[in-house]
C-alpha cells in the first residue's frame, strides 16, 4: 500500500489560520489518513473488507469502541504561535512532542494578547473557572484594555533596558507576562488529537485555547474527514449518563424500539445492536 | 498533612489473591489513598471545604468531570502471576511500569494454564473476539483438555532437554507456549488503572484477564473506597449514546423532572444542574 | 517483603526546604527505597544473593548497565513552590504526574522571584543560552533590580484592579509575569528523576531550576543512599568520549593494567572486566 | 517550509527486507527527515545558519548535547514479521505506537521460527543472558533443531484440531509456542527509535532481536543519513567512563594537546571546546 497522500490536506499545509490577535496554527507535515486508520486496523483484524462504504463503518466501529491505537497511526505535525497562557494550558497534553522558541537563546517579539473588547467578561459565579455571559460595561472593558496594553508596554520597555545593559537573556525574560506571544512546534497522533480537541473544544474550556481547538479541528476534518466525523457522532456530541441518572431515566426510556424506526436514524447493522444492549442494560439497573 | 495509611489496605497487603489455576495478583506496596487525591486536587481549587462529605463530594466530581490529575497521584505496585497470553495484552497498557521474571537469565518453572472445563466455549458468531454462551459437549471439552496438558508436557520435556544439553536459555525457551506462566512487578497510578479496569472488567475482554481485572477491583476498593464508588457510578455503569441515538431517543425523554423526583435518586447539587444541562443539550440536538 | 520504610527518610518527609526568595521543595510521600529496586530486579534475575552488600553491587550494576526498569519501581511525589518560568522548564519532563495552582479557579498571591544581586550576570558570548562569570557593576545590578521589582509591583496592581471590576480570573491573570509563583504536587519514579536531576544539576541548566534539582538531589540522596550513589558514580561524573575523541586518545590509554592497580579504585569484580573490554574497544577501533 | 522527502528513502519505501527465516522489516511510512531535526531546532535557536554543512553541525551538537526533542519531530512506520519472542522484548519500549495481529481475531498461520544451526549456541557462564562463543557438535544442534520442529508441528496440530471443534480462537490458541510469527504496524518518533536501536544492536540484545534491529538501523540510515551517522559517533560508538574509571585513567590522560593533533581527526570548533573541558573536569576530578 503506497503513502497516504490527501489533496485536500495537500492545499491547506503550511497556510496560516489566524488565531486571537497575533497567533495562527499551521499544519506543517501529517502522516497518514482515514486509510491508514483502516489499513493498521486490518492488522488486527484481517483483511476482508475494502469498499470504502465499509472502511467507513470499520472507522467508526472503532471510535464507538475506544480501540484507540489504529488511531495513533496517523500524526500531525502543527506550527503554533500562541500567548504564554495557553501555552501553559496547552503544554499539560504530554502525549506529544514539543519545540518551543526559547527566551533563553533568542530575543522574545514584542506581541502580545490583547483580547476583543466583547471577549471581557465577568468571573462566573456557578462556574469557579469561568466567565460569565453578563455584558461588561463598556468603561470597565475600556480601563481592563488600557491595563493591559500599558502593562504589557512597560514590561517589554524594562525587559529592552535589562538587554541593553546586556543582562542575559534568560534573566532578563523573567517579568515577560504571560499573555507574550510564543510559538512551537507541536506533533501529536490522532487518537492524543481528538482527546486534546475533546478538552479543549469544551464549552467550560478558557475562550483562549478553545479558539485553537476549533481551528485545528478543522484542520483534522480536512486531513482525516471520516474519523473526525465519527469523533463528532461518538465523542463530541454523546452524552453519558451515570448510574443514578439511568435509574431515574429507566422508565422513560422506551421498551422497545421498531427496526422501522431506528432505520431512520441511519444506524449501521452494528449499532442497532449495541444500542438494544444499552437499553436492556439501563431496563435491568 | 501526614502519609496517608488506610488500616484496610494494610491488612491486605503482601496477601496472594489466586487467579486462575496458578496465578495470583499481590498488592506489594500502594502511595496514598481517598485524602491524597483531594489533597491534589485542593492545589489547583484552593482550600476551603474539608469535611469527609465534601471529601466525598469532590472526589465524585473530579471522576464525572475527567479531572483526572489528582488520581494520577495514587500508585498502586502490584505483584502479578500470569500465563504468557493473558501478559501479552495486559502489556499494551503502556503506562505503567514492569519487571518480568526473564526466561534468559533463570529457568521457567513447569506451570501452565489449563482452563476450568467449564469455560471452554465455542468460537462467537456475533463476537468475532469471544466466546459463545452455548455448552459445549463434555467429550470435546476432554479433549480440548488433553490436547492442552499433553502438549504442555511435551513442550516442557524439549525445553529441558536442551537445558541438560546446556542449549542457552533464550533460546531453549523459544518453544515454550503461551499458557505458561509467568511473573512481574507491575506498578501504576490510579487514574491509569481504572483505565485499565475499564476495558479489562467489560464483557468483551477475554475471560482470562477479566478474571485478574476484578480481583484487582476488588483491590483498589480497599484501598480507595471513595474513589472506587466514583468508578463505579460514573465509569463503569455509565452509558454513553451516541448523537444518533440521542436524536432517535430525544422525544422519549421527560420536558421536565421535578426536584423532589431528583431528590431520591441522591443527585448531589451539581449533579442535578449537570443532568438538566443534558437534558437541555439533548432537547436542541 | 514488608514496605519499605527508611527512618531517615521519614525524618525529612513534610519538611520544606527552602529553594531562592520564596520557594521550597517539599517530600511528601515516596513508595519503596533500595530494597524495592533490589527486590523487583530479582524477579528478572531470580534470587540468589541477598546481603546488602551484594544488594550495592546489584543496584550499580543496574545503574552502570542502563537497566532502568528496577529504578521505576520506587516513586517520589514532591511539592513545590517556584517561579512560573522555571515551572515552564521543568514541565517540559513528561514522565511525572503534576497538579499545579490554578489562576482560573484561585487568586494567584502577590509573590515574585527576584534574584539575589550575586546572580544578576551578563549574556554569556559562547554559550548562547547563559550567563557570563563577569561581573556586573553594581549600579547596574540595582537597576536591573529595581526595574524587576517595579514591574512586579505595577503589574499585580493592575491585577488586583481588574479583580476589584471582578473580571474573570482566566483573564485578570494573563499579564502577570513570569517571575510569579506558583506552586504544584510533583510526582516521578526515580528512573525518570535521575534523568531529571542529569539534566537539571548540569551547569548549563539555568541557575534558578539547578537550585531546585540541587535541593532535590540531597532528598534523594536521604531516600535512596546506595541509587544516589550509584547515580553520582555512573552518571553525574561519567564521561561519554565520542568516536573521534577515542580515535584521539587512543595512543595514550595504556595497553594494559595490573589487578593490583586496579584493586586500589575500588573495582567490582564486573566493572573489572568491563574495564577491560572498553579498552580492547578502543584499541581496536 | 515545504515537506521533507528523501528519494532514497521513497527507494525503499515499502520493501520488504527479509529477517531470520520468515520474518521482515518494512518501511510504510515516513514524516520528515534530516531537514525537519534541523528546522525543529530553529525555532528554539533563532534561524541564522542555512547552508547544509551547518545542518550537519547542528544536529550532531543536538545529538551530542542530548537535546533529544527536535529528533522526535521525524516519525517512522514499519510493518514487522517477527517470532512472538522476539516481539515480547520488542514492547517493552512503550514509546511508540502498535497494532498487532490478533489471535482472537483471526486464524495465527503456521509459521515457526528455526534458528540457522550456527547460532544454536551454549549457555554463556559469564553472561547470565547470553550465548557462549563455543561451537555445539552437530549432532546436537541436529537434534535441537528436531526437537523444535517436531514440538512446533505438535503444537500447530492441537490448534488446528481444537479449531476444527470449533473451540473459541482465543482459547485455541493459548498453547501455541513464542516461536510463531506474529506481525505488527510500530510507529515511532525518531528519538526514541534511536534510543530501541542503541539497546537492541548492543551485543549483549538476543541475536533474533539484533537482526531487526541492524536491519532498521539501515533503514534509519536512508532516511536521515546525517542523524544517523550523529548517532553512530556519539552514542553507537561512544564510550562512557565511570568515575572510578576516570580517576584510574587520570593520569594516563595527555596534559595537553595541540590544535595541529586535533584537526586532524575533523573536530568542529565546538567539539574542540567540550574535549578540553572533559579533559580539564577528569584532571580536577
Amino acid at each position: 500500500m503506497a503513502r497516504v497522500i490527501n489533496p485536500k490536506a495537500e492545499e491547506i499545509l503550511d497556510k496560516e489560520f489566524k488565531v486571537l490577535n497575533h497567533g495562527f496554527v499551521r499544519l506543517v507535515d501529517y502522516m497518514g489518513g482515514d486509510e491508514s486508520i483502516v489499513q493498521a486496523a486490518r492488522v488486527s483484524y484481517g483483511k476482508g473488507t475494502k469498499t470504502v462504504s465499509e472502511d467507513r463503518t470499520l472507522i467508526r466501529y472503532l471510535m464507538r469502541h475506544q480501540h484507540t491505537t489504529p488511531f495513533e497511526m496517523v500524526e500531525f505535525k502543527f506550527h503554533v504561535k500562541l500567548p504564554i497562557f495557553v501555552a501553559r494550558q496547552w503544554i499539560r497534553h504530554r502525549t506529544a512532542n514539543v519545540n518551543e522558541y526559547s527566551g533563553r537563546y533568542s530575543i522574545m517579539p514584542e506581541e502580545f494578547y490583547v483580547p476583543d473588547e466583547n471577549v471581557i467578561k465577568y468571573q462566573s459565579q456557578s462556574n469557579k473557572q469561568g466567565r460569565d455571559s453578563e455584558e461588561v460595561p463598556p468603561e470597565i472593558r475600556k480601563r481592563v484594555l488600557e491595563i493591559l496594553i500599558q502593562e504589557q508596554k512597560s514590561a517589554f520597555d524594562g525587559y529592552q533596558e535589562m538587554l541593553d545593559y546586556n543582562i542575559a537573556r534568560e534573566l532578563a525574560r523573567i517579568n515577560l507576562p504571560l499573555s507574550l506571544y510564543t510559538q512551537w512546534y507541536w506533533k501529536i497522533d490522532l487518537h492524543n488529537l481528538f482527546h486534546f480537541l475533546k478538552l479543549r473544544m469544551d464549552k467550560n474550556a478558557q475562550y483562549e485555547i478553545r479558539v485553537y481547538a476549533e481551528t485545528m479541528a478543522q484542520i483534522v476534518k480536512t486531513v482525516v474527514p471520516i474519523a473526525y466525523e465519527a469523533f463528532e457522532d461518538y465523542i463530541l456530541n454523546s452524552v453519558t449518563f451515570s448510574k443514578h441518572e439511568l435509574k431515574l431515566l429507566q422508565k422513560y426510556f422506551p421498551e422497545s424500539i421498531s427496526e422501522d424506526e431506528i432505520e431512520k436514524f441511519g444506524f449501521s447493522k452494528y449499532e442497532k445492536m449495541e444500542f438494544f444492549e444499552k437499553l436492556k442494560k439501563i431496563s435491568e439497573m
